[in-house]
């Protein structure tokens, strides 16, 4: 039978794992779901995923594709998948596309929330998905910050120096932040994002908003170019990917 | 020095230990947090917690009291005992109280909520927090349904066996149900509860909401005080200890 591509949309809880990529000596997201492929089907399977993101890093809507061979129905691979997986991952979509869909390289756009909780103890509830920082945080300051990242930039101030890609330039779509009683959101869409970008911006617009910086400095820190300035690397744990958008996204749909 | 007595107000994700009460070879709640005070004050400790939560059961307002004769300040207690606890137990509070409180004999009333997820899919990130049910309730029938059990009335056949209590009255307070897209909550608060009593009218609301019984069945079960008739036990993970409350309050606040 003819080679199928299939494409997964998954959530995962990241706190158990060593980030999305496969590592020697470590369990990852991508390893978890592509032996469970394995398991499944009985063939070796090459998992690609859109973000790899790090360690402690969480997702609502991560994409992956794969091709196989084998005759699974679309429908029953999602709820065998789910069966296999430990909890803290979960297949929520799995369609057949077209055999050149590549969910790397077809990514139009990337969608993340950084969730801070601001309150003077942890939220046992949602410890795992925000970053507990006690001290109110002024969210219109980093608002007014964050809206100014959006257009086309070098963002090279805000990647780490782990980011070996040639080029630091990326289109901000959107970047905002609100504010929920002891709760702060920030969500930024972005054609790509260098290593470690959202975490460096969201560790700028808490310095931001404690009011030790100015909201000016934003500005300054982004046209400056210069890795040394920004705010420090906020936690993992807070980071959460919601999205991936596709330029196929209104051809699958239709 | 003289005695203190100390209440709390503890939070906890119940998910990784044994229930709240000390066991032998298990790990608890309780066990937790004494020994963070016995490491703290080099004192032992009995700690009386309100609630006897079962394994797997959560609690945003837990309270417990503990006679000590250490000069701790105590807002101190409350940082200081969180910086030993896992990350999965937090106390929120910290009060010195009357000598002759006690955080069991002196509840007026125990507030409970029970969440149910509907979805296809797992939600990753409330899974610890829910009992994943997919498949449409009917919120409207189970709220009729819960609305009946307001009042004083003998609660039997909502009781485990394992309960020997000598009297099943109870009074309930407040029993409602409230639908939010995907999401089912029960709430219910009562001057006491029997062992198990909320999963099991939790079980027989589902019943009712997905339409294998009528609303009028809850009143005939209840009535029968038959423990053979409700439904069966609904998963622990779903629950969660909401609030304590006690004819003490209104004196401690002022």
């Amino acid at each position: 039978m003819s080679t199928r591509n299939i494409k997964l949309t998954i959530q995962y809880d990241g706190t158990a794992y060593h980030g999305w990529q496969s590592q020697r000596n470590a369990d990852t997201v991508q390893q978890q779901i592509s032996e469970s492929i394995e398991r499944l089907t009985t063939r070796p399977v090459r998992l690609f995923g859109s973000s790899r993101t790090d360690a402690g890093v969480h997702a609502l809507g991560q994409v992956a594709h794969f091709h196989i061979d084998c005759p699974v129905p679309t429908e029953n691979f999602r709820k065998a998948l789910n069966k296999i997986l430990p909890d803290d991952i979960v297949i929520t979509d799995v369609t057949e596309v077209a055999p050149d869909f590549d969910a790397i390289k077809d990514t139009r756009s990337k969608r993340y929330r950084y969730t801070i909780c601001t309150a003077k103890v942890p939220p046992v509830m949602q410890v795992r998905f925000c970053w507990h920082r006690p001290g109110t945080l002024n969210a219109e300051a980093m608002q007014t910050a964050a809206a100014c990242l959006i257009g086309r930039h070098d963002f090279k101030s805000f990647a780490s120096a782990a980011d070996k890609r040639q080029s630091s330039v990326r289109t901000i779509l959107g970047s905002s932040v609100q504010g929920e009683g002891p709760w702060i959101y920030y969500e930024v869409e972005a054609d790509g994002f260098l290593y470690n970008m959202v975490r460096n911006i969201v560790g700028t617009l808490v310095e931001i908003g404690r009011g030790r910086w100015r909201v000016e400095r934003m500005q300054k820190i982004l046209a400056a170019r210069d890795r040394t300035l920004a705010g420090s690397l906020a936690p993992a744990c807070g980071l959460c990917l919601l999205e991936i958008r596709y330029d196929s996204d209104d051809r699958i749909e239709e």
